[in-house]
């Protein structure tokens, strides 16, 4: 009856005998006289997704987790990884070639540092590394008296003889019914921005920024409707788009022609090399660029202008039609959401559902509405203890029954042409705890003050996290993520620069969406967190002395009750809630049937 | 009857013919071949209070701001102020010399390099700059492809024939019966830190951190017990204490002599310049270090290494017979205060008090003591609009009558043996306004918050500081300073490295006291401020996951009732003002007279 297409539930292959990959890449580095190599889980623009013919990390260690890092010495081999890792790393990797080390504290440089000798040369592919992560590369080598080198191919394609072809998934125009501003007026703002960096040009190294300047969208990576490219644009004159054109049909080619000149892959290189010669100062963006380019203007006698992609701020700025895309992509997700819940709700007290039962049903549903392109990101459906598991994503093998007595947490976005959706719910299964109450209860008076909050034109995300955790703060415990993230229009969940968190020093602007999502996590115990996004607006207060932004809540999906303890609440708090169930109930009720509708009626009566 | 003895209230001199003193800095500056000077408001430390002979920029230019710079070129001359003293400089600045022009944005950088032609010299002070700011100076002169020159001595001390001479105050040993620690254990600690740095020594170029260090207390600018002087911290042997030896009694100089030789300050540079030549790396703090010691490390060979001073995080977290100190110093401070405040509300409403006789009062009570020091800064008496100038000092010109209707505003603090305070208050006089009451209560509302404040260890000010503001932005408000900043141990009231304030990114640490002052400033009309200096503390969480922190309040001084809109308060923050007025009332009653114990009985009444 259910069905994921969109997300497997296969363990990552692992523990097979892969020696012979390490044996043949140590042999290709003497060919090339490198005492070492660098393999990051990374393509050429540092994307969240990753095509499998960039993932090299995965083919030669085993390792399948979103972030990580191998180096290959002669007699060392080291697979570094962040704590949500280490034990799936373990159980990957096979422990006789390789160690597991740390990714973040202490930093992979420590260990290449205190592993290379004098006069070793470690190699590395400046198309998969940023500057900034090549050039702290180069002094974790420079430290050891050693050298890093930047190779020209990389050697693991060199023994990689099953690589699977880049993708060259369709790529469709993401027309103005969605976008809102056509692609002239576009570069008309970036070539104001670029203006003001004093470049001669810009090189859009991130895919999404190609997406939304040209109005298009593809699906050469899961979860995101990313064509991946490159563009370049000058300050004037006709920009140019890089792209595979067997992903394009002929009216997809006619779009993007009518605003750019359209050129392979291929031909990025001798283009910017040409303009590099003229001696411009080309502008890169500091977090996608790859080393590579930087290398390639600086030796062709331009001048690389390294820093933040001013498109990524024009890109997190929603315009009016894409406000009102992305309500009408969260009334719809509202509708399936609803009907899921109820389902839980009714079946998961007989202790006969798995987590993977929840998610086949969520993705069903949301299929239902006819709209859903993609999951935009793969569901966390993680019961009990699983719950507690930040970044769980559940397997055939990590599969666990939904019994009474648990919490459930489901975590799952849409991807609608219209918008991105991305939201948060915890049902308790059976009764709660006096403990799960009570926590929830601080989780949602967190996410409450933050979906009230008022606050300057200016303001980033950093002045406002502590508004979600003061309550968790007052009982002693904390969530160890950030309040909060951007989310693109029909693009990535997670988009920058904006984010609520001690680390946001964005200031949140009009148009932005950003997810409101505090949660309380008792390992071995259970999962809590409340997940909506919000829209920023501006605030009507009356008497304001200065210009005061707020939130609207986009997001409509009941909030378990049982799980509130309403002692605790404020009365702003209770009026917050009811007026919040009151709209969610306004807005899928008519769409559900009977049964549902009685379940929504109970779900969303007023506290 | 009442006097101020730590305070003066003429206004500062302006608008005498000073055109004479610029002639003849342009012809000094003709002989020594130099198109220009840079003169700051500094001394070689970096101090916020300056003694006479430092006071460049004031003798020059008639402007005495607490901030500030001049720029003299052969045709121009600018003196560069911010915001606060924009009216102030037009008033005591030739305008037929001088222009003022903006010190913070643009910054006087920019300035310089519009006025600068290419071949120009522009002279600096390098003992009166940081090396940071010697930078921004010498990259504006790059840009004119102008130089900058660092001068051996300042061209303005050769012409000015009055200097005073520089303080030599007494210098007294702060015991451990206040200091609470051996210097030999300090400085064990700060060698540690040394070793961190991996470097040969430290220049303790600050004079707190020399006065902390040493435990010895002086009195060579207002305000601040501060001995000028300067350490030499090397990673093994004996410091030595470069300080003019007029300061120095027997006793004391026997004092220092037990952990550290005692040198005149002429003898830093040789004995620099020997250290520097055996290639030492010597760390230097980049907030007050004088460019000139970097030069001087530098060009003897050694390596300056600049960073924060670790003695100022040292010195942040008050030890326990600090803090037991400072909680008597401020139980002391509460009975001034209670007789202060029971005055003011008896006299003030019949309309003949003046701003100068509120600090006259304020003073003698606290004088009533015997204990006081000094005033830890002039203090800020403003009524009615005076009260909305955040950097108000009064005058004998500006000074204003108390009249009913206003809302009085006090900032003020003492220098005790065993602790400084800082305090502000805001009363009414005659009945307040509904705007008036509101917008008390939604800053103490915040001041409440940060008070009640649960966070855990590691936590910043700045994760702290939207929770002073919160209520204020619902209502379209916001106060534009920080919210707190750290306070010494019988040392300066502005002391750092933490404060609360979107900018405050040091760790709040146990034993570290910071001010908790939010407000609100109706420009023209009034101002309303509340603060009260917090003790970071252990919180004491049941069943917390890690540990937690949380204010002590250390000031005691009733909140005046009759501006708080009780039915704008949650029971928490009720409870929180019934029970701090009962704390009031448990510390001073005793030694109020009858009157004053009237008076305190109704002001800490509950709500």
């Amino acid at each position: 009856m259910f069905e994921a297409r969109f997300q497997t539930f296969e363990e990552p292959e692992g523990g097979v005998a892969l020696s012979a990959r390490l044996s043949a890449l140590r042999e290709e580095l003497g060919r090339r006289k490198l005492t070492g190599f660098v393999v990051p889980r990374a393509d050429q623009q540092q994307n969240e997704y990753v095509a499998p013919s960039e993932e090299r990390l995965a083919w030669l260690t085993g390792f399948t987790g979103s972030a990580g890092l191998a180096v290959v010495l002669a007699q060392e081999a080291a697979v570094f990884v962040d704590g949500r890792y280490t034990l799936q790393a373990a159980k990957q990797v096979d422990g006789k070639a390789w160690t597991i080390e740390s990714l973040v504290e202490p930093p992979p440089e420590s260990w290449i540092t205190a592993h290379l000798k004098a006069g070793d040369r470690l190699g590395f592919d400046p198309w998969l590394h940023t500057s900034a992560a090549a050039e702290r590369l180069a002094q974790a080598c420079a430290k050891a008296s050693a050298e890093l080198v930047a190779v020209d191919s990389n050697p693991v394609d060199s023994i990689w003889t099953e690589r699977p072809p880049p993708p060259i998934a369709p790529v469709s125009v993401h027309g103005p019914r969605f976008s809102g501003e056509a692609e002239v007026a576009k570069l008309g703002r970036i070539r104001d921005e670029l203006a003001k960096l004093g470049a001669d040009a810009l090189v859009l190294s991130d895919s999404h920024a190609v997406a939304w300047t040209f109005n298009i969208r593809g699906a050469d990576v899961a979860h995101t409707p990313l064509p991946l490219s490159y563009a370049l644009v000058p300050k004037g004159g006709r920009p140019t788009v890089f792209i595979d054109h067997r992903k394009l049909s002929n009216a997809t080619r006619d779009h993007l022609e009518q605003s750019a000149d359209v050129r392979e892959p291929g031909e990025m290189t001798p283009q910017l090399t040409a303009l590099a010669k003229a001696g411009s100062s080309i502008a890169l963006d500091g977090a996608t660029a790859a080393d590579a380019l930087s290398r390639l203007i600086t030796s062709a006698g331009g001048k690389p202008v390294r820093g933040s992609d001013p498109v990524a701020l024009l890109k997190a700025v929603k315009n009016p039609t894409e406000i009102e895309g992305t309500r009408n992509a969260h009334r719809r997700d509202a509708v399936a959401l609803a009907r899921f819940l109820a389902w839980i709700d009714r079946e998961a007290p007989k202790g006969t559902l798995t987590e993977i039962d929840a998610v086949e049903a969520l993705e069903t549903f949301r299929r239902d509405t006819g709209a859903l392109k993609d999951v935009s990101f793969p569901t966390i459906a993680g019961t009990g203890p699983n719950g507690a598991i930040v970044h769980y994503r559940v397997t055939r093998k990590s599969n666990r029954r939904i019994v009474p007595g648990d919490l459930l947490l489901i975590d799952s976005g849409a991807q609608y042409e219209d918008g991105t959706t991305d939201v948060t719910r915890t049902m308790a299964v059976g009764a709660p705890t006096i403990e799960m109450r009570d926590r929830f209860t601080r989780v949602l008076r967190g996410h409450i003050a933050i979906a009230c909050a008022v606050f300057p034109d200016g303001t980033t995300g950093a002045q406002l996290d502590t508004l979600a955790r003061q309550f968790l703060w007052q009982a002693g415990i904390d969530f160890e993520h950030g309040t909060g993230h951007g989310v693109g229009s029909y693009l990535s969940v997670h988009e920058g620069p904006a984010r609520i968190s001690r680390l946001g020093t964005a200031p949140l602007k009009r148009g932005m969406i950003l997810s409101n999502e505090p949660g309380y996590y008792k390992t071995d115990g259970f999962g809590i967190r409340i997940e909506n996004l919000e829209l920023v607006t501006a605030a009507e207060v009356a008497g304001a002395e200065k210009p005061m932004n707020a939130f609207e809540t986009l997001t409509f999906a009941p909030i378990d009750r049982r799980l509130i303890d309403v002692s605790m609440l404020s009365a702003a708090e209770r009026d917050w809630l009811n007026h919040y169930h009151a709209h969610v109930r306004e807005i899928v009720r008519a769409q559900l049937d009977d049964a549902d509708q009685r379940w929504l009626d109970a779900a969303t009566a007023p506290v």
